[in-house]
């Protein structure tokens, strides 16, 4: 095949959740996984399930001090300026990155998938950190294939430009699988079920990779993140209106300047104020509250990706 | 109006919020209350606005140091017994009562209302201490009456025999309204007008009374709490099955003996082995999980209640 990007086979993945300690999906999932890993095997590997923040899921909080899923930057991974009273994220990260990484080493992981949830409707949602990763672009595409009945977005969540921080930037690819609405600190059967088969579809996925199967080229559209809209605040700080109940669970779908974005609290309607159609994403997320970030904005872009397929594996053919 | 029980008028009527720190419908209202209490006014009494536990509100968790909500025992209300080292909850009982109580006080304020959300899909809940409370009862069914699309239904939270914990109790009459779903931390304008309604149609069920209104007798539906089922767990402690996809969000519809109750990690059903048919109640409610309580039990009964008028407002008629 012309064009196709060719890449060494796939042996070291890892399954991980409890990224957030209150994103119930990743942790039931993993703490089961962590008792039995059948589940995650395959001919030519074995997915290696991780708890990543023990202390946040043992209390059921998003974090102990600090979000782990912000830790994982240059400055934490690589600073030599240890001390003992550091945030235990940031030792954690340090720990993970070790184990996992280090990131951008010969021995890092090669897929890392990380399981989160949210309370906006973002129904399923893949989370990568650029659409220049054709590893992750085909992961994506394949669940999109196999997956048409769960409608599976792709979101881009580094604005271009920015620093990567997230756990799965360890590795040498990665994909975050978002799945909502859920409450935090709540399992959803439902939610679970579509958890456990999006992992089931990309190790299959990574599987067939690795015994030679070639991926043909395509076009698909992505949100790509580029900004955020905040609660409108009183003077106090407090949050003076919410979410319009016409942008409520409307994740994706495109909103336009002088739609409803907020609704006060004594019933005026705050029109969306930016200059062009945008899509909004992560509505009314609860772990953004203590940012005041309302939304998430993304714009719909279309990508071309290269044919892929795995050179060790051809020549064995 | 004969066999009517004549109560005196009501003018000390409270609307509490943030008993739980992290249920966002009564948080945000009692803020913007705080600020302007408008809308509390009526005729015959302006109510009260009360943020019941800011500390963990600030936080925007379920409590600080222990539920607020379960403090309002008759040990803690009425011990000599105090200490600097006591739970801040504890305290806050207690200085609570002093306010608004003491329970059982002829000072005690009237009417509490307390504003409540659950991540059970409650749909609207009236949650009352017993059948037997002709107020409680009648306010309950004026909102049934004038807001039928809501469909409310009634709870009564304390099984029979046992003692009275719960913020409400300090007045001589209280009402929890517990709306779902909604996931904790966050604030839905739905929820939140649904919400505001429930305590304008209160309130004016409160001043039409004031105002001398005779409330005919009525029979009506309730639900009453008898017990609770826990997730079934593993050895280690942890949960091992999540609530059954056909049980999720069925709140108040009957469950049947052998029905399914839960889906363990592996995929197989634990029916519900209850002796007879109940109505689950706070099904996968996030709050529950540390006591690993996946719903509560609720009998369906029928209550007879008498005509209601007040006593003073006649006179003057």
């Amino acid at each position: 095949m012309s064009g196709a990007v060719s890449i060494n086979p796939l042996h070291l993945v890892a399954v991980v959740g409890g990224t957030h300690g209150n994103e119930m999906s990743g942790v039931t999932l993993i703490r089961h996984w962590l008792k039995d890993s059948t589940e995650l095997m395959r001919d030519t590997f074995t997915a290696v399930p991780l708890l990543a923040n023990p202390k946040a899921t043992e209390k059921c909080v998003r974090y102990y001090e600090r979000d782990l899923n912000r830790c994982f930057t240059r400055d934490i991974l690589f600073s030599s300026s240890e001390s003992e009273d550091e945030p235990y994220e940031v030792k954690r990260a340090r720990e993970i990155n070790m184990v996992f990484g280090p990131r951008g080493s010969i021995k890092a992981y090669e897929v890392i998938l990380d399981l989160h949830n949210t309370t906006s409707n973002m129904g399923v949602c893949l989370i990568i950190s650029g659409t220049h990763r054709t590893l992750e672009m085909h992961a994506c595409h394949y669940i999109q294939t196999h997956l048409p009945s769960f409608d599976p977005q792709i979101y881009v969540y580094t604005e271009p430009g920015s620093e990567l921080y997230d756990l799965t930037s360890v590795g040498k690819a990665g994909i975050g699988f978002e799945l909502g609405p859920q409450p935090q600190g709540v399992a959803r059967a439902d939610i679970l079920q579509n958890m456990k088969t999006l992992v089931k579809v990309t190790l299959d996925f990574v599987n067939q990779l690795n015994q030679g199967m070639e991926f043909p080229a395509f076009e698909v559209d992505v949100f790509q993140r580029v900004g955020h809209v905040q609660f409108p605040l009183s003077p106090d700080g407090a949050i003076s209106a919410v979410v319009h109940p016409s942008l409520q669970d409307q994740d994706f779908s495109v909103l336009h300047p002088g739609d409803p974005a907020f609704l006060s609290l004594d019933n005026k309607i705050i029109p969306y104020t930016g200059k062009q159609p945008i899509y909004p994403v992560f509505v009314n997320e609860a772990a953004y509250y203590e940012k005041n970030i309302a939304f998430i904005v993304a714009e719909k872009i279309q990508v071309s990706v290269p044919a892929l397929t795995s050179i060790s594996e051809k020549r064995t053919l």
